[in-house]
């Protein structure tokens, strides 16, 4: 069911790496070692240069998983969803730019004073509405990554792949998911959610693991093996429904992040191997 | 659809003042708040005495809306298996000697060193199986209680409401499903899944508030009203199914551990007038 686990299919999410290292440094870590994909953050472009990062991409021949993150679409009032609206177009001209599968989207959760989780929800529906004309133009697919429930009320009000699934859908071409172990491996609906995703939908495949105990809401992920998820089995629904890209390795945590990065990507393939 | 909050309703998990008061300071705590249910621990059983503890609850006139908790039933061997069920017979009789009016499940996450999450819930089927034909001699409701997601791994592997209903359509008469705000609020099918579990299921309701930000995943949990929970309208789901039973205020937190018992019940009244 599973092609074998072998350092090309790794990719490197940079926030892996963000206390350690600059977007061209993992630009440059990835090529010294052997990792052809990679998915950098907006906050990076900005700081490096969108044009800047392009080349430099371009230059190493990484493949660009995804860009992280557009989204955010919940606001307390209109000005507010606009504002979000622009920035995401901004966020699919990037994407474009250098070259993205897709751009990721972190959908987000309850507006500031807000208790209104539908109200949230259904300003989610109404933003990816908005907002994919513009990006089936440019011919950037969105990716909905639903993010585990502890994150529904300040960054994600999408919490399962069947709600993402949902959103598919009703909005079809052009919308589809980027799946993260790390938020939906309690799902008991995953393996049957996966394959109603299926090969068209899954845009992106993003690996860590869950730490018992997990002694952060936000930075305390782990590196693969170190925790309780059966990666190798969400691997194989994920591959078993056709997709065939990259493993992306996305992990916050305050002790990965002040190892070296060399040492960090030395450890990912490792561990790439072993799921 | 809902009654007139009143002070008539609540009832206190002591959990939410463990840190302050013994057992027998709890009860009489909620006996001067004019609280009328109360749901206490199992060790707490242990250290005062369950004979004890059910002449003082019955002295003050207490309601014992439940008695926490049985359940952890997967283990790493038969024999640890055993020895669950073995404990959850007693918990079974400490809650019929308290008379309680269920017996609260949070039904274990993953055996040391396991990553098999089916595994795990196969085991908890066959443990509230194992279980129930005891608990139904007894006169003792099972509660399942699904908890958060972030808890999966270590507390309860049965993560959402609809789990709970399959385990109940799986085992009928005797078991039913204590529902915690906290662990639910974010559930897309919540009202839907309340109104499959009717009034019937439903034996406990248990209160508190997400706060944002969570800064634990264990001890900080926020006090009605200091949160994003939508309560009065999961309240309303609930009491439209024909929950009529308390409404238990369940706190862990470590800022309201820190305050005295008095004021802790104080805002607990004052609180649930709002929700």
């Amino acid at each position: 069911m599973s092609r074998p686990a072998t350092r090309e299919l790794l990719a490197l999410n940079t926030a892996t790496v963000r206390e350690q290292w600059t977007l061209p440094e993992a630009i440059e870590g990835c090529a010294r070692a052997g990792i052809r994909g990679i998915a950098p953050w907006r906050d990076q472009l900005a700081e490096y240069g969108t044009a800047n990062a392009a080349r430099l991409l371009r230059a190493h021949g990484l493949d660009v998983t995804g860009l992280c993150r557009g989204g955010m679409f919940p606001a307390a009032d209109a000005a507010g969803r606009q504002r979000a609206l622009d920035d995401n177009r901004r966020a699919v001209d990037e994407a474009v730019a250098i070259a993205a599968r897709c751009l990721v989207l972190v959908v987000g959760g309850l507006p500031p004073g807000s208790r209104d989780l539908a109200g949230a929800r259904g300003q989610v529906s109404d933003g990816i509405g908005a907002l994919l004309e513009y990006a089936r133009s440019a011919g950037m697919p969105l990716a909905i990554e639903p993010l585990h429930p502890m994150y529904a009320a300040d960054r994600a009000c999408v919490n399962t792949l069947a709600q993402a699934n949902d959103l598919c859908d009703e909005f079809g071409a052009g919308l589809g998911i980027a799946l993260d172990v790390y938020h939906v491996w309690w799902d008991p609906a995953l393996a049957a959610e996966i394959r109603r995703a299926g090969r068209s939908r899954l845009l992106a495949f993003h690996l860590c693991d869950w730490l018992v105990p997990t002694r952060d809401l936000l930075t305390d992920r782990g590196m693969m093996g170190d925790g309780v998820i059966d990666i190798a089995q969400i691997r194989g629904w994920v591959e078993a429904a056709g997709y065939d890209g990259y493993c992306e390795v996305e992990i916050f945590s305050r002790d990965w992040w002040a190892r070296p990065g060399d040492e960090v990507l030395r450890v990912c393939c490792e561990r790439i191997l072993r799921c």
